[in-house]
């Protein structure tokens, strides 16, 4: 029998896909499962994308051109100079997702063996993708305690070696909800220039950030044309995460010439997602502004809640929709298992996303989980009631 | 600056792709273009394709399951038994075209500096594939005076290093449209299964298939279940290149295992195409019918035209909607460019494939090019016109 190859042993498994089996069983024993542990918003998608798709005139379903559909990404433009970023269409490549941007990108500037430094913790898929096309992660680590701020500029650059060649953050952060300042931003972008290295931000949180705070994005750097790249998503912005419509954005000519050879491999993004994403830029900000205020009123009620229960630490979000927390535990893949096999409140309970995954350091984020607030207010305060009563009885 | 990578550099980019400013510059000029270039097919979409995603009751384009949604996977199941491949859903994962399939796979069985036997000449992304993921693409060279038909197989054994892992064949063929008999796939079969080899079939262009042959895939090979696996795609089936949705299938489980954590890095499929996909499978067989009588007419008058043409040598297609030519002339590239930049019949030319592209081995096939019967047959006589009127003035 032929084998599989050594790196197809070596991608890793989500820790929350390896938790669905007990979670379905959970559901077969007639438990029902507040879920906190996905990004996949409950808001609805504008109505505005959905029409467009409804009302489409396609007739023969053909290829859209490789770097995506010309009319949108003149489009997108418009939408990222509201946002204080100026790009030509020419700096826009349509990928499917901000998935595949990212494994394009990886391919494009990082050769197998050599290093991208990630904040640390970050969304699980980088170490997917990172796996896949041969990069090794070095992890800059943040601490609960800072609420998961960047390390100081010192240690960022002892992690620099000569195999270095980007740096990657999120921005508002998954899994940890940090908003970098400008502040942050613009050290980070001395110490890319400084070191010749790409400065990647995933920006796909770019509207869901709260408290007056305001997003700074790596490419309102000046003089870093050549260094900085934006991968993006329509899939959070829009409730729109089945549309798999990103893009990868950046002035770097080269790159972009190389990241379109990946692209024109794989031939086109799908076309109904496209004109899906087109309209969607037509959004009323009323949306956002409704959105945003749903999602600040779940983050206040999630840490209200959050806070009754003792031996815990919250890191308040500024950002996205998720929260970080450290519980009174030892092994939150353990816990998160349990909750599902063993434990109930009146026939509920919760899952949730077990931290190890969003840490490529081997242990730390054990006692650490994420709570996505994606659900509503009075699910959000049913959820955290079970798990406070859960915490009571449950043993190592 | 910081530079790309080494991996990015290696990638090809398409002859075709090369070809494209020409083709803009001739239209600025005023100058019509024939497009026998690319397999974009004219055809229109099902109508219970289009249906579907117009009538759809979408309301959060939420993310599917990475494996595809299970609807369209058990509806595919019936599919697949018409044409007497036996699996279950669970040997099926939807993936973003025929392309992703590939990519995953290559990466799920094929380390880097391993190789795979590729019949040669072969659709050019797949060199595309191999770079991407750092495959070794080893050629088993096929020949136009056989109308591209396997090599025998000792020839075929001799091709087999210890570091093959893997063969892979498009049937019917793109670029050369040849139908693998049964009798070829059964010795495939055989040398996969004495040197324990994957046995990769990319069957799009499954029901274009004519003059009462019948295909016949690598999954109705007996006693093979973990060697074989087809790679699919509704582009092509459907008319629906834009859906953006294959598939891959097997029923060796580690593949499958392996194949579906790259599946869950890049989280789902797209949600209104794989809506349009699983509508299609309703498409009527006189839809069918109507295709396959209009590809082989289209065929037939490519064919009857060419003809008409001195010192050129044909492969006559029994497959897909390709044709593999060769010409009196020395470098296909060049000519194709000359067609656009300084030849026209009444203010009209036409674009044409450069073979060298869908060949690995150097030299091999430069006086050839790959005609696309996409348009009707109009269109098909004037632009075989061309054709014969350029290639008497043409030099080399």
């Amino acid at each position: 029998m032929p084998t599989i190859s050594k790196k197809g042993h070596l991608m890793p498994e989500s820790p929350i896909r390896k938790l669905v089996p007990y979670a379905e069983q959970a559901v077969k024993e007639g438990k029902s499962i507040y879920h906190l542990n996905i990004g996949q918003p409950d808001i609805k998608t504008p109505e505005i994308a959905l029409e467009a798709v409804k009302n489409n005139d396609v007739e023969i379903l053909s290829y859209s051109r490789s770097q995506g559909s010309e009319t949108y990404r003149i489009k997108l433009t418009a939408y990222y100079k509201k946002h204080n970023i100026n790009v030509s269409h020419e700096d826009i490549i349509v990928t499917v997702g901000a998935s595949e941007a990212l494994l394009f990108l990886f391919s494009s500037i990082i050769d197998p063996g050599d290093e991208v430094i990630i904040s640390e913790p970050f969304y699980a898929n980088y170490i997917a993708f990172s796996t896949a096309t041969g990069v090794n992660v070095v992890p800059a680590i943040c601490n609960i305690d800072d609420n998961f701020a960047l390390p100081s500029i010192e240690t960022f650059e002892k992690l620099i070696t000569p195999k270095t060649r980007a740096i990657l953050i999120c921005n508002p952060g998954n899994p940890t909800g940090y908003l970098y300042s400008e502040e942050e931003i613009k050290q980070l972008g001395a110490i890319a220039k400084k070191h010749d290295l790409f400065l990647i931000a995933d920006e796909v949180y770019r509207e869901f950030v709260y408290d007056g705070n305001k997003h700074f994005s790596v490419m309102e750097l000046e003089d870093l044309e050549e260094h900085t790249i934006i991968i993006d998503s329509v899939s959070k912005r829009y409730s729109m995460c089945g549309a798999r419509i990103g893009c990868l954005v950046s002035k770097n000519k080269i790159v972009m010439q190389t990241v379109l050879k990946y692209a024109q491999a794989r031939l086109s993004p799908p076309t109904y997602a496209q004109i899906a994403s087109e309209a969607a830029l037509d959004t009323p900000q009323s949306y956002f502004d409704d959105v945003i205020i749903e999602y600040v009123e779940r983050r206040d009620t999630l840490i209200t809640e959050l806070q009754k229960i003792e031996g815990i630490k919250i890191a308040k979000p500024k950002g996205a929709f998720y929260c970080m927390v450290e519980l009174p535990i030892k092994n939150s893949d353990n816990f998160a298992q349990w909750l599902l096999e063993d434990f109930d409140v009146d026939g509920e309970t919760v899952m949730v996303a077990p931290a190890g995954g969003f840490y490529s350091t081997p242990g730390i984020g054990l006692n650490q989980i994420r709570i996505a607030y994606v659900l509503n207010k009075e699910s959000l305060i049913k959820a955290v009631n079970i798990l406070k009563e859960a915490l009571k009885v449950y043993k190592d």
